[in-house]
């Protein structure tokens, strides 16, 4: 007999990609722009967001400041969102989710109402550490960045293709240890391009900075264009 | 310096109270008993849904036929939901939670649409087999019955209080097997008194049929007194 299932998880979707384009339209309104920053766990994120920050703050990048916010979520820590307090000016709030692994548009509206993102020029979500669920879940951003570190591997869009399909841009992080950990960036860029092969990509090293003037100079550019 | 945390969690949680209550009151309209069975994988929630359904409708047991369904939750499978629809006159729906360990309101809602709720008088959902997650998402149940499988171990309540401590019966299954796996009731009955000291405890076995009757009698009761 013909049993009839029900697909949650697509309603719940649907529903949450219509609330997605709702807050993208209000932060639209307010003139901020959102950026969505995914990763596994420990590839960076904080650091790259803390380097980032301080380069689009130079004074020779920069037409204007920019006042910026980060919501640094976390199952129940808030060691990053006290990193980025320390060492850069933006302003940062911690979302704890309680042990969910992703966020969604409604937890997002959350952390912008708390950050108060009107004053905002720029606001960044560091996400769960997760390479899958994050992915399937639109925050309402304008831009997602996925990093991925070297020590992670080149092989990661082929095993992680929604994520990287999803991503605007690519940051590969940790450079500096690209010999060390055999990671071959023409075939990081092959194994991309077969799943999206219009997300530029950039390559940085926290520990020298290589990079990270380029990376940051592109972003600008978004912002600028956004903020028009 | 002090951060700003916002625990999402805690917001999810209590806008799905307002809607599992409001849930709770449209099924009291329609005359609708829902119970949400919870319990680990493979402790025989499908079993004991089918021998419960059987006992329900025993012509000495019943004062009139109930018209009964149910929602089986799973990540992806319809096993449970074929089982029940060859094994009873139940109606049956499968409802596919995309990897998610737990149903909230509004999934329930959805299932009880497909389902037909207004039609029935009794509907059992089998939630996803989990001791942790469900317990914390009230589905707008009328009764969560927790399921506890002899070969888990007698000191299940101790380890998960959370379930224990929601649950208004306890359904103790295969009991054939008491001897084989060192349970003792007497020390089952201690632990769960010490998170919930008021839940009636059947003691089921689905090999031999012990027990069946007087649960489904107790059962019986409580939908009688929810329909009057």
């Amino acid at each position: 007999m013909d049993i009839k299932t029900i697909e949650l998880k697509k309603t719940i979707l649907e529903d949450n990609d219509k609330d997605a384009e709702l807050l993208r339209a209000q932060l639209k309104g307010t003139k901020t722009f959102y950026v969505n920053v995914m990763s596994s766990p420990g590839s960076g994120k904080t650091t790259t967001l803390v380097s980032t920050i301080r380069a689009l703050q130079e004074p020779a990048n920069a037409q204007r400041p920019l006042k910026i916010g980060v919501m640094e979520a976390d199952i129940d820590s808030d060691v990053d969102a006290r990193t980025i307090a320390a060492q850069t000016d933006a302003a940062s709030v911690q979302l704890h989710t309680g042990g969910m692994c992703h966020l969604d548009a409604e937890m997002s509206r959350q952390g912008l109402r708390e950050i108060g993102h009107e004053d905002l020029d720029l606001v960044f979500l560091e996400n769960v550490g997760n390479l899958v669920c994050p992915a399937e879940f639109d925050t309402g951003a304008h831009m997602k960045a996925v990093i991925l570190s070297v020590p992670e591997g080149d092989d990661k869009p082929l095993k992680y293709p929604l994520m990287f399909d999803e991503a605007d841009v690519v940051l590969v992080t940790k450079i500096d240890a690209m010999e060390a950990f055999d990671f071959a960036p023409e075939t990081f860029r092959e194994n991309l391009a077969g799943v999206n092969p219009d997300a530029p990509v950039f390559f940085l090293s926290g520990a020298t900075g290589e990079g990270v003037a380029e990376w940051a100079a592109w972003l600008r550019g978004q912002i600028e264009k956004f903020l028009v």
